[in-house]
C-alpha cells in the first residue's frame, strides 16, 4: 500500500515520456525549475494547507523504469530503440524546495519548486500534481470542519466513497493534518499510526431480533470502547434502549463510550438525547453524529449549541465535494538559467525561481505574503520554502503527522479569522518582491515581442 | 498497481471488523444478504453505468489478514484474542450476484447483491462501495461526455487531478468502459491494454528558443504521431508555425497527426487553425482541444459545429466535478432466511434478494425496468443481474474491457433519447414487482411496530 515510486514510472501522462525521448534525442540536457502552484483560490477558500511532501519525495527518490515497463513501451511502437535503451539509467538527480506540509498557502505562491535537468523535472510533473493535489485539497477540507466544530472532535469516516484505494490513505492523512482527530480507515491506523474509531452498522442493529439485543452484545464484546447506532428504527426509543443496555454495561464495571446519530434533525435529537442520557445519569456517554455532514453544518449545529461531542465526518470531506480540484499546475519557470512564463490566456504563470516570506505584526497575527525571486534579499518575514531535497536525495530530518498537524494549529492560530471565514472569506494579501515583478515585465515583454515575431514569421 | 485483495484486509472501516467481532464471539453465522444500490440519481443523470465488479470479485478471491495486520490490531488494544486467533482463517466464500460491468442502471436497482455469513458478507462492505462507487460514477460522467462529442473522439486527460493513484487507474479504466478512445495514463496502457494518448506541455515549447524549434524536435522524435501544442505565446501564430513544420515532415515523408488547443474560445480558434491547416493543404492534420472541458462544452462545441476531432478531457471528468459523489450504499436486506429493511429518515430500503427485469418496445426501445424479489417468476424482461461469485470462486468468464464497453453501446442504443439529455433528463419507469412491493410492506409493518414496542418498553 505504501507506494513504491520504482513500480509508478508508467503511472504518467504519455506526453512526459515523449517529451523525454525528445529532450534526449536532442541532448538538452539544461537544468529547469518547475514551480507548483494554485492559479486561483478555490470557492469560499480564504487559505489552503499544504500536504503531499512526503510520497512525492518517496516517489523521486524511488523513480525509475523497470524491465517490464520498458517492454511495455517498445511494444507501444511510439518510442525509439536509443531513447528504450537508454531508459533504465534514468533517476532524478534534483533539487526540491517546498514548503512544509502542514503550513498555510495562498493562490500564486509556489508550493514546491523542483530543479534538475529538464527532462528529468517535467517527467515527474503527472505525479506531483497528482498527490500535492489531493492531499492539499483533502487537507483544506478537513481544516474547515476542524474550524466549523469550534473545538468538538471530528473523525473522518470516509472510506467508503473515497475515489478509490490510495485516495482513501491519503484523505486519512491529510485530514489528520488537517486537525481531524481520528479515521475509520483501519490501514491508515496501521501505516500512518492514526487513532482508528468506529461504532456499528444499521445492518448489525438489524441482524438481532431486536435492537437491545445488538446493543448487548456489543457492550459484552467491546466494554469500554462501544458506541450504539441509536436511529435505526427510532432515534427517541433507540436512546431509551441505549440506556438500558448502558445501565446494564455499569453493573458489570464496564463504561458505554458513546451513542450515535446517523438520520434526522440532529439538533433536536441531540438535545432529546442527551436529555435521556443525563437522566439517567449517562453525562459520560458521548453524542456522535454523522450522515452527509459538512464543515457548514458542523459550524452551524455548534454555534447552536447541539449537545455533539464528535462529527463523523465522511463523503463530503472525503471528495471536497464543494471544490474536489483546484486549478494547481506545475510550470516551468526557468531554463538553462533564462527565466520562463507562460502567456496562454488565463493562464500567466510567474517566472523565475521563488521564495515566500510572511511578515506578521507584534501580536504575531499575519499581515501578508511576498512572493519574491529566491535570491531576493532584504525582504522582510519568514521564508516559507525549505530545501527538501538535493540531489535527488532527501535532505534534512523528515516529519511527523503530528508536527504537519502542529503546524498547521499554529498556522491557523497567526490567521485573522477573516480569513478562516467559510463564507466568502477576505483575501490574503500576497504581493511581489520588488525584483521579481521587474523580470515579470521584462520576460513578459521580451515573449510578447518573439510571440510577434512568430506570428510575422508564420503568416509570411 | 493491481490490488492484491491479502494486502487490503485492513482498508476497511473499523466498525466492520469491530462487528466481526461480536459476530464471531456471538456465534452469529447465519448467512446474510447485502444489495447495494444508489438511492437517488445524482444531478442531471438519467441513467448510470455499473463498472468496478472486476476489482471486487478479485478483492473478494483474495481477501485475508495477514501477520502482520493481525499484529497490528492487537497492538490497537480494541480486540479480544479469541477474535484475533480466529482471523487467520477468515475468507471470503459467499456468493454474488451482480448486473455487468457496462450495462446502465438507475436508482433504487440492486448493482450488486452479496449473500454470505453475515460476518463476512458485512467485512467486505466498504472495499466494495469504494470501488463500485468511484467507478461507477466515472463510467456514468464519461459517457456523458462521449454523448456530447457526438461521434467525435474523447481522450482521458485526467490523471494529474484523479484523487490519488488508484483513482488515477480507475478513471481511465471506467472512462473506457465509458466509451473513452484513449487514456493519457500511461500505466493504464500497460495494465489495462488501452490506448495511451497525449500530445506536449507548454514548458516543452518554452524550452526550446523558438516555437517551431519544438515542433521541429519533435516532428523529428515523432514522425507520424505528433501533436503539436499551438497556444504557448498565441494560437493563430502558433497554427501557421506547425504548418511550416508540418509541410517539413511531409518534404521526409513524415505526416503530422495533430495540433492542441488548451486556452481561448475553442469555436472561434478551432475554425482559424482549421482553415489555415485546410490551406496549406493538411487537411488530415488533426485538431485536439483540451483545458476544463465537461461534457456540457463538448457538447456545445460539437452541436455548433466547431472543427475540433478530438477533445482531451481532463479534471472536471476524472472527479466527476459536478457530482463526485452518489448516495451508493450497501445495505443488509435479509438475514437467516428473513427480509430485513431499514426505517431511518431517508434512507428506506427494499428487503430481500432481488433481480431486476428490463423490458423493451418492438423496436428494441427500453421501456422500463422492474426490481423483484430474485425468486419471483412470471415478470417479463430481461433479468440483469448474473450470479458472478459461488462460495467465493468467479462463476463463469470474465470480461474484457472492450466487451463491457460495447455492452453500454448496445444499451445506450436502446435508451430513448430523453433520459440521455445532459440536463434535466426524464425519468425512467423503475417499478416494483407485485411479491416485492408486498413483501416490503408486510417487513415495514412489522419492523415498526417493533420499533413501537421498543420505544415502549425504552420509556419504561
Amino acid at each position: 500500500m505504501v507506494l513504491k515510486g520504482a513500480e509508478l514510472g508508467l503511472l504518467t501522462d504519455l506526453y512526459e515520456l515523449t517529451m523525454a525521448q525528445c529532450y534526449y534525442q536532442n541532448g538538452m540536457s539544461g537544468r529547469a525549475t518547475f514551480s507548483l502552484h494554485v492559479r486561483t483560490a478555490p470557492p469560499d477558500r480564504g487559505y489552503m494547507v499544504c500536504a503531499g511532501l512526503e510520497d512525492v519525495l518517496s516517489y523521486l527518490e524511488e523513480w525509475s523504469f523497470s524491465e517490464s515497463d520498458i517492454a511495455y513501451l517498445r511494444s507501444s511502437g511510439i518510442f525509439q530503440e536509443d531513447f528504450l535503451e537508454f531508459l533504465p539509467q534514468l533517476r532524478f538527480t534534483g533539487d526540491v524546495w517546498a514548503i512544509p506540509e502542514g503550513r498555510i498557502f495562498f493562490p500564486e505562491e509556489p508550493v514546491l519548486e523542483v530543479t534538475g535537468p529538464v527532462m528529468e523535472a517535467q517527467a515527474v510533473e503527472t505525479f506531483i500534481i497528482n498527490q500535492v493535489h489531493l492531499q492539499s485539497v483533502i487537507a483544506t477540507k478537513a481544516s474547515r470542519c476542524v474550524w466549523g466544530a469550534q473545538g468538538r472532535m471530528v473523525s473522518d469516516f470516509s472510506l467508503r466513497r473515497t475515489h478509490g484505494v490510495d485516495a482513501g490513505m491519503k484523505v486519512a492523512r491529510s485530514s489528520y493534518i488537517g486537525g481531524a482527530a481520528s479515521t475509520s480507515n483501519v490501514l491508515a491506523g496501521k501505516i500512518y499510526g492514526i487513532t482508528p474509531a468506529g461504532t456499528m452498522a444499521h445492518s448489525f442493529v438489524t441482524s438481532f431480533p431486536t435492537e437491545i439485543e445488538a446493543f448487548r452484545a456489543y457492550g459484552r464484546s467491546f466494554p469500554t470502547r462501544s458506541i450504539f447506532l441509536i436511529d435505526t428504527y427510532d432515534t427517541v426509543a433507540g436512546a431509551h434502549q441505549a440506556v438500558i443496555a448502558a445501565k446494564e454495561m455499569e453493573e458489570r464495571g464496564d463504561r458505554l463510550f458513546g451513542v450515535r446519530l446517523d438520520s434526522g434533525n440532529f439538533d433536536s435529537l441531540s438535545r432529546a438525547v442527551r436529555t435521556i442520557l443525563d437522566e439517567a445519569g449517562l453525562d459520560y456517554v458521548k453524542i456522535v453524529a454523522s450522515g452527509g455532514l459538512d464543515e457548514h453544518d458542523v459550524a452551524r449545529l455548534s454555534s447552536d449549541g447541539a449537545p455533539i461531542d464528535i462529527f463523523g465526518v465522511g463523503t463530503r470531506m472525503g471528495v471536497s465535494a464543494d471544490a474536489p480540484t483546484t486549478d494547481m499546475a506545475y510550470k516551468m519557470v526557468s531554463y538553462s538559467g533564462n527565466p520562463v512564463m507562460k502567456l496562454s490566456e488565463g493562464k500567466v504563470s510567474l517566472p523565475s525561481e521563488k521564495q515566500v516570506y510572511r511578515s506578521k505584526d507584534s501580536s504575531g497575527q499575519m499581515t501578508r505574503d511576498v512572493i519574491a525571486e529566491r535570491d531576493e534579499t532584504d525582504i522582510a518575514g519568514e521564508p516559507l520554502l525549505e530545501k527538501v531535497m538535493e540531489g535527488g536525495r532527501v535532505a534534512g530530518p523528515r516529519a511527523t503527522l503530528q508536527q504537519m498537524r502542529e503546524r498547521l494549529e499554529f498556522d491557523l492560530s497567526s490567521l485573522p479569522d477573516e480569513y478562516k471565514a467559510l463564507r466568502e472569506p477576505a483575501v490574503y494579501p500576497v504581493l511581489h518582491g520588488p525584483g521579481l515583478e521587474s523580470l515579470r515585465h521584462t520576460t513578459e515583454q521580451e515573449l510578447r515581442a518573439k510571440a510577434g515575431a512568430f506570428a510575422h514569421e508564420g503568416q509570411r
